[in-house]
């Protein structure tokens, strides 16, 4: 490892980010233009977050599948907006098995075109719906500006799919989905994000409407961190999938896609985290309990190899026995890597009843019982669960300001904040609020969406009906 | 459901596996050439083997990590041979974002390069070694003719790449790889497949061994399921991966890498089932049990709602409600899917302390009593996987012939046989076979890898002296 001192977050988070993706082993750049290597560690956040969602998914009833990378470029193109929104990112394959292609092939920017072809022909009658798949899998879409897990070429992601028989049915699925992805920000990430509705401009190429979760992070930028799609009947029209009615009418399906990728990494790591490194939520983190014997003595040993296996029932643990780098240096790697808890087990603790804990959000050590450790660990790592969603949550309120003029807006955006204001929600509007301040709507929140009040816009004076959230993004 | 008579698995094993890609629900053509959509129930079976190989993969302290789909071509360059054996099969990206690429990239065709590029960057001494990262990921090897999950130009994959201080551990490290994968097949799979290493014609492009395990079909072609190579120091040379070793002298790590694919799906549809559709192994099947109410009576419905919640503790379970299909569509069904077990429940049942089951390679009924379904129902699923093991095991021997010249060679491969024999495996003698007679040596088992025996080969009449397995292949 680096041994290069961490920039402190307080006074460059850009900085501490990208240093930590080596430092906490986080990815490395790789070869290919904006791509970047899931480093083990990263991964195996990522696989909890697989796990937890999967989990969701398929209690809901939603079905695992797996769609092919390669899309002809003519399959693509049967939804107009769809194909224009997408089209400046593309990859393309122009030759497969020595030969050039007749037809190009897009490397999949999301799957919309090449499942709906095929779920056109899976779906005869309303019996067939709800239909609802999910995939794993990774997508392309070509990046000037690399970001590690925030702006790379190719990431990795699920995209949900459903198709429904009516309107009402597709929005239910929307929400469902979107409040999924809120559970896991909230519950296990320890991030309270924005929750809301894209405007007309933001939304997804080929959507009816577009919700999303925000993370705001403390540079005044906001992290699109989750979608959910209401795609009524643009797709089933430009795909033709129709089903027959209990009326024995043939119908349009109605239809959702909503997603969540590995930028969710990036959130996690820039949302927690101190002047030590990373510090990472219990109830995702990859080892929730890092063990470090302090000596090669055999009772030291003997008690490491005792408390792994009794910890390992009912947490994720892990010994490291590399013994030759020192106390020290351990403890600032696991620091640095945001480790939620570390027992030191030297010969004090060998030969007593006693541990020696650190929690990471807390600078004293913690002394407790060896008998009943296992309910204290349990108590300690629900603590900093929950210190860390209160945390959050007090960053987040210090972030938002509501402003009512033009020039309330720039003081606060110049300030890093994140503006709530009565918004006119015109494109024309939006297109002159990024160019003036390279902020954009994130979203107008739940709570607002009702919203009919007779006020006028912040920024061009027109009539305002709803608040919206206006920030700078990533 | 198409409602097509199916083709005797007897009469026309081709034609029977094709239609049950159909029937059985298991896979679409999708509209790039040579790709498939692996639908939900055949992808539910793709995750059960990625459950049992993931858990023993981190038991052995493989870490899962996740590498970039595009390598530059000059990357791929690096091992000669590795190039050489892959150029004929690649697809390539010449277009990203709008813009002709200065470099052509190449959708990984197996993921060598890419990784020890960037391994190289890791490892610096002993001390970080063995270093053992597993990716699981979608391949790209552009096919002319497909074969739905045998030959198709995308296929789902894990692929497992470790670096070690010495050939030795290298070895082992091969061999516990290819042990796993034979584990998967016998035990869970319940396919019993040859085992062993690779003629030098057959390794691996870029290899030093190759080592397989091989599952036989009833049509005389053999379905390579599995590989393990031990890749000496060829790539660590090409990329430059060295290590201090504790004499602190600079020495080229030893690699292997391995790797397992959904054409194991292939092979497991292939290996079992009969006249009436797939039968599937109990461990591995995505339904263990399948419910069926034959009536929406009420006391029917609510048993089966109680049957489905007792079960679903132990046991993958799933409740068929198609009322409308009829029982006998229903179980006709889920025959073709190749469900273990199948459960009806009809007004007798909701009023007797009865149940009545049908196991899939059983023709008649039985009867339990449901208050101890639970441990009659593990022991009949428990008979199941035992008796399609033993099937397999007898339709193997069957297969093969042992041969001693070229005669006796050509009547068998043409009664659709794997023969076995003594060969001189030299390349000019292996292709004149292929030339011949299409058929490939498979490998030399485990169990005659160190024969030394004083023979003549079968074909060609100079020394040989080990026995080989020689047939077709898919």
């Amino acid at each position: 490892m680096n041994k290069t001192k961490l920039t402190p977050k307080s006074k460059n988070i850009s900085n501490w980010y990208l240093q930590l993706m080596e430092l906490a082993e986080l990815a490395d750049y790789s070869y290919a233009k904006g791509t970047i290597v899931f480093k083990p560690y990263a991964y195996a956040i990522w696989e909890q977050i697989q796990k937890t969602l999967d989990n969701w998914f398929k209690q809901d009833g939603v079905e695992n599948a797996y769609f092919p990378l390669f899309i002809p470029y003519s399959l693509l193109e049967k939804e107009k907006t769809h194909v224009k929104g997408f089209s400046p990112e593309l990859a393309i394959v122009t030759i497969g098995g020595g030969e050039k292609l007749k037809e190009p092939l897009v490397v999949r920017p999301t799957s919309e075109t090449i499942m709906y072809a095929t779920f056109s022909k899976w779906l005869k009658s309303y019996q067939d719906l709800p239909l609802k798949i999910n995939q794993w899998c990774s997508v392309v879409r070509w990046e000037k500006r690399t970001y590690p897990f925030l702006r790379t070429s190719e990431f990795l992601w699920q995209e949900g799919h459903t198709a429904h028989l009516s309107n009402d049915l597709a929005k239910k699925m929307v929400l469902k989905a979107l409040n999924w992805y809120y559970k896991l920000y909230t519950d296990y990430l320890a991030i309270e994000p924005f929750i809301g509705q894209k405007s007309s401009a933001e939304k997804f190429a080929g959507a009816d409407e577009t919700y999303a979760i925000e993370t705001p992070v403390e540079n005044g930028k906001s992290i699109q961190s989750a979608t959910s799609h209401n795609l009524g009947q643009n797709f089933s029209k430009a795909f033709n999938i129709q089903v027959l009615n209990k009326d024995n009418q043939l119908i349009y399906v109605w239809q959702t896609s909503w997603g969540l990728s590995t930028r969710t990494l990036g959130a996690l790591f820039l949302a927690h985290g101190d002047d030590k490194g990373l510090i990472l939520p219990p109830k995702i983190a990859p080892y929730q309990i890092i063990l470090l014997p302090v000596t090669n003595d055999n009772k030291v040993l003997s008690l490491t190899k005792k408390l792994e296996q009794d910890l390992s029932n009912d947490f994720r643990v892990r010994t490291d026995l590399k013994l030759k780098k020192g106390l020290g240096w351990r403890i600032t790697n696991w620091e640095l890597k945001g480790a939620p808890l570390i027992i030191e087990i030297g010969k004090k603790e060998s030969q007593s009843k006693q541990l020696t804990l650190k929690i990471r959000n807390r600078d004293n050590k913690i002394n407790i019982n060896q008998q009943n450790c296992r309910q204290e660990i349990a108590k300690l790592l629900d603590e900093l669960q929950t210190d860390l969603l209160t945390a959050f949550r007090k960053k987040k309120q210090k972030l938002l300001q509501k402003v009512e003029t033009k020039e309330e807006f720039i003081k606060a955006i110049n300030q890093k904040k994140f503006a709530k204001a009565y918004w006119c929600e015109s494109k024309l509007c939006e297109a002159k609020i990024k160019d003036d301040t390279k902020a954009v709507s994130r979203v107008v929140e739940l709570d607002n969406l009702n919203q009919d009040d007779n006020r006028t816009c912040f920024y061009c004076g027109k009539p305002a009906k709803r608040e919206w959230i206006i920030a700078k993004s990533y």
